[in-house]
């Protein structure tokens, strides 16, 4: 084939880039960092994104727009958050160009200094709590719900296409309550959305839980997360959802009368998932032959390559096959039937295979008589000849199959992969070989640093549901008790 | 009520402003011309967005995403488009902030300058042009059909909500294909596709046109555009088609090798309609007491109010509305309860005729006992007492008599204030009155602007669906031989 993948085992990063480029994906773009998502990765998105917007609605959740860009002096307002996010970004000081006086070409024009310089927005908290403090006056008001979905520009020295880019799409829901409870109950009911989520659609097995202070959203009192394990052993934080606190409305001066007649600040939240969520699904069941997606997100679900030597064999199967077509889409399911005639077979199938379609239809003149198929299952890479009769109604089951099949698989390769460790001996060692290792920590972000800065490895999350810990032990690097174990992995 | 509009026949202008604003649709933010769109204004786009994506994946096209930011040099590449668009636009120069080393809050950091600024998008002809380049090498990889929703960026000095921002939404088709003639159809299938969507989903009669070369896309050799009618008689360009010939091809160097083995340059469209259209959707159909949505776009097509005097009460209509709710539902409709108790019945009533819901059924307990509801329709301000036995049968049927009653209207209206003009000084008249001229012109673009100079009045299209005219006569302007009549207006 000429569009051979590296192995996993040679290079896990050039596998990684090599299923994004010749899946057709993603690329890189003209501009540094910024990439382009080609059809194929948009319809995978497009999905999630569809999948989200429902259940976000579900809970009560409004789409809305804000905008792109936010004055410089926003981010001075709330103290953490400058540190965390007014830094590498993208900064607007001019509003024209100009055909360049001497010679060819347009150039900046001088004149058209902004008196305050825009910064492409990186997260939108301040340019929301902003517009908030307008629309909140009384307890009546609350609670406000809104989520939009964009773009945001993070500038980054080292990008990778949809792990880490300088611009990238994302959805950011912003809620303003009146309590305290209902904000943080809001913080856990998203992060169970995205687990959720993760769970069903991306067939992503992932742990839910708090994340350390060293690892807050900049300005959250607390932040939930949902971290999944890479095929490499690695982190990858898929989710997150912070408790704001009063921060953002005290910055923006964002008060309410209560239901007593007093003035309070609003207590908010904010959460998100991006694009990013494209490379767990690439590194969490894909293989050497290339992607495999799960059918809930798969843009084709199913795919007919007839085998053909006459032109009337080929239009025989094919009738066969729109036939089959019907049935599947009439159950819900998306099918392609590749009739190119200038592909062998087995270039359609490899084709395919790269491109992760969960399955796979094969016909012949001699199916055609004997009224068979050969149907090939993307996630094992096996096939059977079954009856052309009550087909449609095997693969409806078949998809649902497939689908907890890659989910069993990714569950069973990360818990094989947790670990529980007791000594900084041992654990110096073991983190080196990949995984999650379940740690006894002392509580202070002072330790958290110094394991980070001897091995690289942080405290992904101390955890609400899976491998919820309350053993009391001592903190593997200090030695000071600790009350319950948490998540330590090399990350992406 | 607290909400009063301004009346159309005082000001037409302030009359808009006061319903984007007060109907929750957008507001301005602390970001000079750039608007906020709310939660309801949102919904009413998600609807636009949602049926016109359809519309464009029925006809092959596909979505992807492309940068936000173009390196400056590509807008020297193509030359017209360099004098239409790289003018007023956000140029970001700078890719980091610190912290002011003189006081507080944060500066850009003069070592962050960038090599090359970078353009936010107006339009992104040139970077999807330039990655098409590494797409296409022979015929079999043509068309590409691509098509994004993003956010556009052109600074603008006087802004208006929806109908001039300087950041909007919308979407953007870039077609690539082997022959003129494949192109040609292109361009004029999507307008069609945009006359379709706006007469059928948004009641609004268009007429589909060309432009004249004054009013052309900046690089495009032909442009197609669907104009509607305001209620002040103002045209409102609503979406446009560009044919744009090998121009961006031979810009980026994009070239293919035919069926015959010889290179080309490739054959390009662009299209596309935005958040304008919302600007467009209020102004012709709303009224003095706000606004008039078509059912197929309202994100709420019936409100039910309960009328009640105890709590008994109360819960009794409220029981049997969330019934009548159920069946409106499973009829595909949206519909919403005003359960709340705190506000009374004429409150709600003319909330909900602001925001436009097409109808409105109110109950209360008399009508219980009698088995009735009150049915009022939001187009016509009028109301009907009914039988409650098969209202969602009835309801359903009504919605889409306002559908077209609504469009109906609008149509009436503008033809009421189409007329033929045949002399120069009764155009100066006639054009200050509002509404399309049909008048000759003899198809220089020297006499267009002689006539935009005197009169601000535009050629808004040549008719090549509605007012088709093949009647020669003389231009009004300079007398000379004309072979059609074309649309004049003054335009928003």
């Amino acid at each position: 084939m000429a569009k051979e993948v590296t192995k996993r085992s040679e290079n896990y990063s050039q596998w990684y880039n090599d299923l994004v480029m010749k899946a057709d994906l993603a690329e890189q773009s003209a501009v540094r960092g910024c990439m382009v998502i080609k059809p194929y990765g948009y319809a995978i998105w497009e999905k999630m994104q569809s999948i989200l917007d429902a259940k976000f609605k579900s809970v009560g959740v409004q789409n809305a727009y804000f905008p792109l860009f936010i004055p410089k002096s926003f981010f001075s307002r709330e103290a953490e958050h400058v540190a965390g996010f007014a830094k590498e970004c993208a900064v607007v000081t001019h509003h024209r160009l100009m055909n360049d006086p001497k010679g060819k070409g347009v150039v900046v024009d001088p004149e058209a200094k902004l008196e305050e310089e825009l910064i492409v927005r990186p997260t939108s908290e301040t340019i929301i709590w902003s517009t908030y403090k307008h629309w909140i006056t009384s307890w009546r008001d609350l609670p406000i719900l809104c989520n939009q979905w964009c773009n945001v520009v993070r500038w980054e020295m080292r990008t990778r296409l949809f792990l880490r880019t300088a611009e990238f799409l994302w959805q950011e829901g912003h809620t303003a309550h009146a309590t305290s409870a209902e904000a943080e109950a809001m913080t856990k009911q998203m992060v169970n959305v995205y687990a959720d989520f993760a769970r069903s659609a991306m067939a992503l097995p992932v742990i839910v839980g708090h994340k350390s202070p060293n690892e807050r959203f900049a300005g959250a009192l607390d932040t939930l997360t949902i971290e999944a394990m890479m095929q490499d052993g690695k982190a990858l934080q898929a989710g997150t959802s912070h408790f704001l606190g009063q921060n953002f409305a005290k910055s923006f001066d964002v008060q309410f009368t209560n239901n007593e007649g007093k003035q309070e600040h609003v207590w908010a939240t904010s959460w998100g998932v991006s694009t990013r969520l494209m490379g767990a699904l690439i590194m969490s069941h894909s293989d050497d032959e290339g992607l495999v997606l799960p059918p809930v997100l798969a843009p084709i679900q199913v795919v007919m390559v007839p085998i053909y030597r006459t032109d009337e064999e080929h239009n025989a199967v094919l009738d066969k096959m729109y036939e089959v077509k019907k049935q599947l889409e009439a159950l819900g399911h998306s099918v392609k039937v590749d009739d190119r005639d200038t592909l062998r077979p087995g270039f359609k199938f490899a084709e395919w295979e790269l491109k992760g379609v969960p399955v796979r239809i094969a016909m012949g003149a001699r199916d055609l008589q004997n009224g068979t198929v050969e149907v090939a299952r993307r996630d094992t890479l096996t096939k059977e000849t079954m009856n052309l009769e009550g087909v449609a109604e095997h693969i409806h089951g078949l998809l649902d199959d497939i689908q907890k099949n890659i989910y069993q698989k990714a569950l069973s390769f990360r818990d094989a992969n947790v670990r529980k460790c007791d000594s900084w001996e041992e654990f110096k060692t073991e983190i080196t070989k990949g995984g999650f290792l379940l740690c006894h920590w002392d509580g202070t972000p002072e330790t958290e640093q110094a394991i980070k800065d001897e091995t690289k490895a942080t405290i992904r999350c101390i955890p609400m549901d899976s491998y919820v810990s309350d053993e009391e032990g001592t903190c593997i690097y200090s030695g000071k008790p600790s009350k319950g174990r948490v998540v330590f992995a090399i990350s992406y």
